[in-house]
């Protein structure tokens, strides 16, 4: 049984992007001999979000989209009370979708379907570096 | 330590059904000697989620009703222009909700509250077969 | 590999109360020689969810106001024809949110932002005593 972390940086635009990061985790997943367990994505922050969609362009404008009409960028937050830095609204969907995913593999391939992909989704209100943190435990 | 990867499946109407899955998952727990550790439960597809619930009839009406008023079937989705297959809203609903969800469990017993089931959401537009991952980790 | 079960209680108010357990996490963590794994936070129950976010005073309102804005407390639940205790808004809100979060640590630290705490939203809609479990994976 072994844990091993890794971590990958990447540059977002902001406004609920979504950004496809099957790639590189499958690609972390592939450098390390691990047959069976399970694979932890977890983001550092408190305005983004990892889940699974079908990784195509319309849901990638769907999805900002919907969030916007759920908890819209004008709406009086009082997050700005205390920094004014006018994010309130990606802190709460933040929250809301969570910070982490955890994907089984088995024969050392993730155990996702075919047209679900791993992203990131960064509700920041600015381009935002990014760091993901990648974590095997299996065997 | 040992990992343990199984699957079971399973036939849904979708329109954000909700499914108990309980008795299978704690069955799968059963069969094996584990006493202390995990359990992954991990839906393939991007059109479904996992999380809980106390299964009702009542929630069970709640939880497809709150979804329709919150991402609805009838909206404008971009998805429609890749596919045509009239389910945005279903992808965008498992997006937020999430395929997985992680159980502890302790003396061979998931650690759920009495009235807390582990409940499949099938989101899509029409019935669906479905495979559900459960991984044990533990000892 | 080791694998430590714990749990803490703690009081809340309900009406998705926003509570930082960073704290008590953390603490349980420390009182450990792990170093390197994950930390897995599930609260036993069917109203609360755990998550991340900035733990600030403006936040801790902005998050139930939202939520009320979502998934408001008037309206008509069939979790009420079955129980009568006026709570539905409390489980679809955990439902949707979700009860557990993992979080990775390496070299005896949680890979959290400086400005990610975790923390416990309680949905219901009255004070309730709540146990959380954290159980650490490592080594």
């Amino acid at each position: 049984m072994a844990i091993i972390t890794e971590r990958f940086s990447l540059s977002t635009n902001g406004g609920s992007e979504v950004v496809d990061i099957t790639g590189e985790v499958t690609k972390i997943l592939g450098r390390h001999k691990l047959k069976e367990g399970s694979l932890l994505v977890f983001v550092v922050g408190s305005t983004a979000s990892v889940t699974t969609t079908e990784f195509e362009p319309g849901l990638r404008r769907d999805i900002p989209e919907v969030l916007s009409k759920l908890i819209p960028e004008q709406f009086r937050y009082h997050h700005d009370d205390t920094w004014g830095d006018g994010n309130g609204h990606s802190h709460v969907r933040a929250s809301l979708m969570g910070p982490s995913l955890t994907i089984p593999f088995s024969r050392g391939e993730l155990l996702l379907g075919t047209w679900q992909q791993i992203i990131l989704v960064d509700h920041d209100n600015r381009p935002r570096d990014r760091t993901i943190i990648v974590q095997l435990s299996g065997e």
